[in-house]
């Protein structure tokens, strides 16, 4: 993280965890933000299932909120406080992670920041696919999730 | 519940809050069973988000652990022992959830029991796909969630 973005990160993690229980009982922390890398590391305790591996649903959870995170903190970069919900999401799991891990979230190809702040601007609502992954120990692809959110500018600016 | 299927599902419900540690944060319970629909109920407090209504991740956690709870019942209901694992999902979230709740677990259009236990008695393996929804008050989804599982034989018999 630079030192612009590192305060900004922190008091991220700090309210996630402050308002999301289940981000607590994930002990998630923010691994790296750069704008366009959101990175959130977990440890596997939290996350076991009944085969020693990493749960599948605990995977959904965390990515869900790496994807939300990557949008929610692009919009206080600049400023901006909206509402961010998730629309809809699609995971595929290629092979079990025995390890704790770490989840990476970017914007989908084809999705542009400028024309998500260009329609926030104009519509007060705009839309943003992201996708992250888990790697496996060998680099591979172990987990991939899209997920599409929606923005919608809050009452109050920030 | 059935006077069969309770002691199954009440068993099932202990390993699940004993072997998942997120299953345990999330508060969840088996609401019913009777072995073509799987019920999780869970309180809204240990979901919620950062704008009071639940979080979408954990949402798709739970909906996990329906889908998978289904089939391994069944399987149990049988006496067979196997590994289960989530290969794939997708889930619309379609309304904000602001009360606590229910999910409800079947197999897929077009899926059967009957062609999933053979295929799994000829090759060791077998898949299945299940969908899961969380009504709103008035009875329309909130949530929508379908998921591929993969259920391989054990080596030993329960």
């Amino acid at each position: 993280m630079s030192a612009d973005t590192e305060p900004l990160a922190a008091q991220f993690e700090r309210q996630l965890l402050a308002d999301i229980p289940l981000a607590r009982a994930m002990q998630l922390r923010i691994d790296g933000w750069d704008g366009d890398c959101l990175s959130l590391a977990a440890p596997l305790a939290p996350h076991i299932n009944d085969k020693g591996c990493a749960f599948g649903g605990s995977l959904a959870s965390l990515m869900t909120l790496a994807g939300w995170g990557l949008i929610v903190l692009q919009l206080r970069a600049r400023g901006l406080r909206c509402d961010v919900y998730v629309q809809d999401s699609a995971i595929r799991y290629l092979a079990p992670i025995w390890t704790d891990f770490v989840t990476r979230a970017r914007l989908a190809e084809g999705e542009s920041w400028d024309d998500f702040f260009a329609m926030l601007d104009q519509r007060g609502r705009g839309r943003l696919r992201t996708i992250c992954r888990v790697a496996s120990a060998d680099g591979a692809d172990a987990v991939t999730f899209e997920a599409r959110f929606v923005a919608m500018t809050a009452k109050t600016a920030a």
